[in-house]
Parts: structure tokens; sequence; C-alpha cells
């Protein structure tokens, strides 16, 4: 009945029992990662280990694209800018900590972090204000 | 009482008839922005001279770094991106039209449009996951 | 198959029609109000009769605690901007519109409605900063 | 000054103090929901009395039909999954919490709930991706 | 210059020119959805053809198990009501629309509609309290 | 590798070494806001001396309007009370503990802020209903 701190809603899956499926991808995400453990969002995920294989392939294939031999427009801190841009505009703490660790190992430093910041609280404003005076579009988006 | 759609909420300044810190700043966003008129939604604060003045220059300063003689880490392309990774979380109609067309300028065709709405799109999915789960961090950002 | 814009999802319920529970409430709503019409709101909801009642008397109880002899520490303005702000915020265009009628029927002019504006903006940005650096409570809010 | 962790906002009422209106609905939760205590939740709403009385009444009417003698399209395990539902898309760690151990209660088992949270994360991106590329409706819904 | 309403910011792929990767998962839309015609929401993914294909893949998966010969602990109505559920906690008009019809396809009422979103109704109001007032979790979800 | 609890996910700059512009603002927020510390908000986005400046400035620009000779038609504890209602819609933690200290240091008791949540509460609401049915806005907001 006390009160206690939240914590994951599942049981997390050890790395220690996974077998089949879930240990298949928890070996890749190491893999693909440069990791040496497998992160507490993949652990929760693994209890249902199809939603797991599901999220994984298309993260893998979205932020991993060199993985499968594809070529992508974005480079690597773009993509997790945008993972962090996401993130913060969420709310999602889990999600803040692991992009902001992630743009870190990618080299940007704390001003740049900062800036990255700012570009989200903007917009974050803007957008209130767009929808709070209801806006109409000036221009057509190009189409071709 | 028949049903209409919606409009802004607010009559637009026109132009023509600005003057003081709205003319001011009017000539400032199309002179900043390289444009030939003045988008709604500066038309739209402007009901507000002094709220005008407070976001147009905000977005200046974090847009437009070079007009004050400042540097940033993040090019032009990259600022447009979190913009438009934010309007499309938040589901900002006007703002996801206004940086659409923007970076479509600065050069981003649809099929590099579709790798950013892929990232956009995967991170909404995991934010929702870790949230759902309540996962907890793995390790401390790095602080320093 | 042609693309049209979205209307309402269900069929609004004639006032003309109405009887029995929903004829009881949309009388209520337009003296209530002060309105010679019921809003599309009220007929879209009419389609469930229990729920139109639900939302109506606790809407009622809020905003207008005059009709059931209660009084408030909020003057009705102050009621009608919270509404407006938390729509605004969630970006709801039918509420938006709707509620930015209402504050200004109440008398605030399209500058005093820019304030309400740049404060909901300004918060929507600081939201984003301390939910992007996860920044740690300060001090405790008082308890008593 | 020192940084704690956020705890509730006013102070819970306590079960054994609470009087009239407050003690008639921690009873009727009690009983109706089959609780030997008052969840967290309940309490912090008793610091206004006719707010606490409103949400439970409404909650009530929604969540337990039966206890009001009507009869609901709607299973028990499926309302409680839209609860989990909106809470997971809202990011709300309490409702989360709450609602997972109430859908565990009616027999969903961790896999079934990584179904749940597969739909829901699925159309946190289709949601995202709608938004984010403006795409207008194809189709009207039915009216009738 | 003229304000014109919001229309998708890409140019839809048409299903006649269609070839390759887009002409297979068109097929395979239509066929899998017993439509006769592809939704604007494929079309605009369709831009990008990988995107487009990771995208239908995770649906395909996760709201039609029977096509990959995978049983589900949820009935298609509720995987659709979840869907309905996060659409409108959204605001995502192009998705209310689709999944309404979704589930007045498959036999809900305009009543039961309303059933579904009293509920949706009201955990947004109580996310907003339990956020509001930042109430600590009362017992932990059961984990195993 | 162990979990532990999120924290700030910047280092937060000491008021003791702060020198420049940030020994600056830091020392116009305490004048400013009558503190005897700088608040951790304050000191995780010193890592980026420009923006801090930048939403310091808005923040005294908007919130502390006196400070600039300039008058408002909203008073204190209306705009803290729309900073509240902005914080517990989006949910920001850290936000909803610094606005509910702030409306309680101007007056506002329990109960009081119980009528502020439940203003909040009913409008998350009706936003999700009124975008859940896709309801049309029945007249247009007054354009003068």
């Amino acid at each position: 009945m006390a009160a206690e701190r939240p914590r994951a809603t599942v049981r997390l899956v050890e790395e220690a029992g996974a077998s089949g499926k879930v240990a298949a991808v928890f070996a890749d995400i190491k893999a693909t990662k440069g990791l040496d453990f497998v992160p507490n969002f993949w652990r929760a995920l693994a209890t249902n280990p199809d939603h797991l294989e599901m999220v994984w392939s298309r993260l893998k294939a979205v932020m991993h694209p060199e993985a499968s031999g594809r070529t992508s427009r974005l480079d690597p801190l773009t993509r997790e800018i945008i993972a962090l841009a996401v993130s913060a505009t969420n709310g999602c703490a889990y999600c803040v900590n692991s992009h902001t660790a992630a743009v870190r190992k990618l080299g940007l430093d704390p001003e740049g972090l900062g800036e990255v910041m700012a570009v989200v609280a903007l917009f974050n404003t803007t957008n209130a204000l767009a929808d709070g005076y209801q806006v109409e579009p000036d221009v057509l988006p190009p189409q071709d």
C-alpha cells in the first residue's frame, strides 16, 4: 500500500535466460549498437517476442541503414537529434535519457545540445501559437 | 449558425496598414527570410505587437544565427528538420506545411522527407512503448 | 473515393427531433449559456444520451457554478482562459474556436488574447526544456 | 533547496480523518472497486470535495455501468485497455501503473499486454505520419 | 500567396503508375483489407518505398495477425478501438476518420461509439489530474 | 549498468562558478523573482549561455511585465494559473511542481487549486471529444 517509485510494469527479461527469437534479437542489438548489455527498453519488449522482433527490425532499418546495405540522406547524428526532438516534445524521460546519451556519444557537446533544445523549444512555442490562433497555411508545399 | 470551416481567430494585420514596431518586424522578417510577403503566422501575432517582436527576435536568433554574427553547430537544414519533427509530433498543420516547404527549399527531396518521417514515426512508437511500460533508464547521461 | 474535407464522424442530432433526456439537456444548455442554438459539440454527444448528460452536468458544475448556488474562487473569464490554454496546448481546433469566442465575449480584446497566447506559448517552451533536460524539482510544493 | 524526488503537490487526504461528502465517496470507491484502501489519486482530489464527487460519479458511471443498472456494449477488460491506451499515449506514469494493474487483474498476461502495446505504439506512428504528411481523408465516415 | 486549405505535403503516388515494391505493397493492402482503392495514407508513404514497406509490414503483422498465421488475444474490434482511442487522444483527424469508419464496419453503432468516446474522454481527464497533482503510484504492477 | 533514477541530462551550472552572461542572468533571476537561489531549470539552460539569456528575457517580459514598465491585462495569479494549466496538460513534472508552488505563494489554497484542476481536466475531456468526433465549428470567432 505504501507509495513507492514507479518501475517497469512488466518483469524485464533477463539476458541470461533468453532463448530462441529473443536471444537472437538481443544478440543483434548488442552487435549492431556495439553495446555490452541489453537496454531495459528491449528487455521489456521481450515479454512479447513477436513485438520485440518487429520493433527492433524497424529500428535497425531506420537507424542503422548501413547494416542492410542501404544508404541514407541523413547522417547518424541528425537521426539521433530527430529522436531527441521527438522525445523532448513528448516528455518521454527514458527516451530523452537514451537519445541524449547517443547524441553526446556522436560528438555533440553540452552547448550544442543547448542549440538542439533551443530549436525544439522554439517550435513547441510556434506550434502552440499557430494552433492557438488557428492560422491558415500561406502557401501550399511543393508537390513533386 | 451554419458550420463553416475554421479560420484564424483574430483578424490578420495587413502589411499595408502596419506601422511602428509591427512594420519594422514585418520588414525584418521579409529581409531575413528572403520573402516577398509576410506569412499569416506573423500577421496573426501582430495583433499584439510586443509578442510579435518577442517571438520574432527569438526565432531570428535561433534559426538565423548568422544574422547576429553567431555561428551554430547545426546547419540550416538540420534546424528545419527539427522544426518539422516537433510539428509532426504535435500534429500542427500550419507548422508542418511551413517547415515541409522549408526543408524542400533547402534541398530535401520527397524520398529524403520520407526518411525524416520514418525517424519521427519510429520514435513516436518507442516513446509510447517506453512510457507504456514505464521503462527505467539504463545508464545516466554524460555530465560534463 | 474522392478526397473531401473532414466532417463530424457521427450524424449530429437535430434539435427539432430531440426528445426525453436529450431534449432536456439541449434546453438546459441553451438556457444556462444564453444561446439560441445548440452547438455542434453537444449535438454530436447526443448520439449517446447518457454521455451527453454526464459531460453537460460536469461542464455546468465546473463552468457555471452559480447555476447550482456554488461560489467559485475563479471568475468566468479566468475559467475560459484556462479552457483556451488547454485547447491551444492540445491543438484542438473546435475548442480553440469556441473558447476564443467565449473570452472575446467576456471582454478580452485581441491584444489581451495575445497576452494569453504569449503565456501559453512560453510555457510550452519551458515544458519542452524541463522535460528535454529532465530537470529535477528544486523545492517541494507546500502541503497544507 | 536540495533536489528531492517529486511528490504529490497537495497533502493527500487521510481516509481516517475524512467526513461528509469525502467519507461517502471514499466508501463508495472501496465498495465499487472491491479495494481495502483509497488510491492516492482520489486522496489528492479530495482536497476539493466537489471535484472528487464529480470525477468519481463520472468514472463510476463510465467504468462501472452495472452499478447503476446500465448495460454496456464494452466489457470491463476492453474499457481498461482503452484507459491504458490513452495513458500510454499521454505518458501518464500514475495512470499507466494503475491501468496496467487493472488489465492484469482482469486476466491479460504479459504477452497480451505486449499486443496492446503493439497496437498503441503502431498508431502513435501512423498518427505522426498522417499529421506529418497532412494526409486528407479518403472516405467520409458512415452517418446513421 | 492566397490562403488555401491544407493538402498533403507530398504528391500522392498514383496506383496506376506504381511499379516494383510500391505496386506489390499496394496490391497487398487492397487484398488484405478488402479494399478496391489504396487509401491516401499509403499513397503518401509510397514517396519513400522502403518506408511504405516497413510501415505496412508492421501494420499487417499487428492488425491482421491471421494473415501470417498468428493468433491474437485481441479481437479485430478491440484493436480498432485502441487505434481510435490513440487517434482521438492525439487529435489526428485523418486517423479518427479512418478508425471510426473501421469500428463502424466491424459493427459498433453510434451509441457504442459514444461509449468508447466516454472512456477515452474520461481518461484524458484523469491523466491530466494525475499529472497535475503529481500523484504517486499506490501499488506496484504485477511482475510475472 | 544498474538502473538508477533519472537526473538532469546536463551538469547543472553552479552559481558560484558562473561568470559573464550567465552570472548576469542568474543575478537578474534572483532579483526579479525574489529568490535566494537559482532554480535548477536555469542552471541547466546555462550550459548554453545564449539560450539561457533568450529564454529568461522572454520569461521576464511575459511574466514580469512591470519589470520593463509594461502593464498587463492579466494579473500575476492568472498568468501562473495558465502556466499550471499548460504544464498539467503536457504532464511536465518539474513545471507542475514549480507553478503549483507559485500559485500557492500567490494565495490560492488547495481547494482553489482543485478548481483550477477541475477546469483543466474538464477541457482535456472536451478536447478529446471534439477531436474524437471531428466536430466542426459552429460560429466564427469575432474578428476585430
